[in-house]
């Protein structure tokens, strides 16, 4: 049987949610306020789980110092005290929603860790609309 | 693949476990102080999840605020500052236990929400106590 | 300087806010829901802080497990799975408010404690609306 | 002897700490990322303590749910998902820090709170990073 | 459809993370500070999941007060306040890696739990690093 | 009037409570498992607060990135990952205690830290029991 080991981290970015094929107003009735032109922001708790055997040498289905590492390089350094909007390429063409957000997590760190080990991402938005992928 | 999207409520509640086709001992027996004819009471914290979709207009899998006013109407509005045994319904037929708390609101969110989604009900009655339906 | 030791218990209760001097129609204005004459309920989270000099024999203030021991006499085997009004004798003449429950633990918890050590009750009601006494 | 009474609330909001009266080097050299001219954000978490005598009548120091709807008014309905320092007047000549924030949020509810009563601020910017005021 | 329920316990243990097969160096190399030989010690927080169908005359799928009792015993009073490393059986061939204490938890309380109700393990060494067997 | 501000930080340490000038009897009468001579340990959650005026130009007390760096030179590296009695000087002759922590760690950031400002510290030894100095 498997064991999933879990990595808690944060970071802290500002956005808004806006689709720019619709007019102001259309985007205003959707997303209210969380539309804000002058945006708003987040603290993100983020979990990464990966799923997998356990190494009878180390006693580890992954090194979670490795883990955490990989995590402040593809996620945290891209993420952290951004304008998710502005400054994050991919979310000029996705809405940066948690569901977006976790996705687009998941696909950085999925090249980044062995095929044979399964990758789900946790993203609380706040501490009472979180979301999974994959669910 | 699909995403779950979660959010948290809350509500406080009274309540006792008690069969009343039991005899007082044996409910007393089984259920010791739960079953005080004076009821007891917890605040009910309640995490509801839908799998499904990503919407790519909009970026989400479901509307926050509309499954947030859904939980508000469905199971607020009908649990909140009640005494669950004497003012719920069901719980005339069923014991209110936080297994059978957490099928009672999944039964009454499912009709609201779209099939195309999954539905979940995590209930925490306390912080070490809790139940997840389906499981 | 001296130093504080806090120990944390919990116990779940139900009650209502009711003021027997009061017509009906006034405390359903004054309180709300909260007057439910069905009673509702809490998973209250008690902090207990003992504050005095370290004993250098033992590096303690107060042994936590005496402390904890004591809570449980005097407290949790006073309060937890009762309903506050019917079953706590001074809830027949005060209103079980979080204050008024707060104040009672206090009085109930002073005796017991060397008059050397000053006592405070931190009292969360739910994880939104605590109080402390004395302030 | 007095109780203080606490009520917790949040609210989600953009910024940046930037002194407009220094060059954007020494911005940076001083406040880091936090300077992004992007911004970023947080969920806030606030809490809001009111000590005083309890009334008699009611078992109360303050209405807590009166307390709530002030918060919402003066504080949540200026300050959620807003961009502090292009939205909140007072940001155009004070610096949007937690300290800083602390304190309008206390200049914005001290009028509105009987003067019998004392009220102090915590602010939580992150979990890790919170102020109080006065302290 | 079945229900889980959880309860959650903790304890507090010392251990080390240390493969007697390889050298001390080779150990400082791949577990760092977690091979310290003079320990290290954490809180462990405990969330064990019973899922099955409800007994409908109890309302109950596990008596949560008889699965507090049987951690207690099979669980508690072997792990807490203890030495991993030095006073426990198991591993003194295995090593005390969060994975493999969750595997030798689940070994331990499988053959108490009836055959018919399923068993799965989350054991959080600290607040951001977990584990969940089977996952 | 002057503003606090609080920085939570956490390590894992091992420890056991022994008084040397007693007998291994006494020790175990007095301090009972937490005396178990092969250690156990903790998740310690450490809060610093520092108090003082908010410099205008800054809109801080004090800058949080140099308190957490503070912490993390004199109390992390000093506490993370070790045995408190057979790793840390001062242990040898004073009982590791929670209160005797938490003066240890107030004496090492104390003449760091800008004497204008005050300094407290808040120790968690485990989510139950924790210990403020000074009081």
């Amino acid at each position: 049987m498997k064991v999933s080991v879990f990595r808690k981290e944060h970071f802290n970015a500002a956005h808004r949610i806006f689709n720019p094929a619709w007019t102001d107003e259309r985007n205003r009735e959707v997303f209210g306020k969380c539309s804000n032109p002058y945006y708003h922001g987040h603290n993100y708790d983020l979990v990464v789980e990966v799923k997998g055997e356990i190494n009878p040498d180390t006693g580890y289905v992954m090194d979670m110092s490795v883990l955490s590492r990989l995590i402040q390089q593809k996620i945290l350094d891209y993420f952290d005290h951004r304008n998710l909007n502005e400054e994050v390429e991919e979310f000029k063409v996705r809405i940066p929603t948690a569901e977006n957000i976790a996705v687009l997590i998941w696909e950085r760190l999925r090249p980044e860790i062995d095929l044979k080990l399964e990758l789900y991402i946790t993203l609380y938005e706040t501490e009472r609309n979180f979301v999974r992928y994959p669910a």
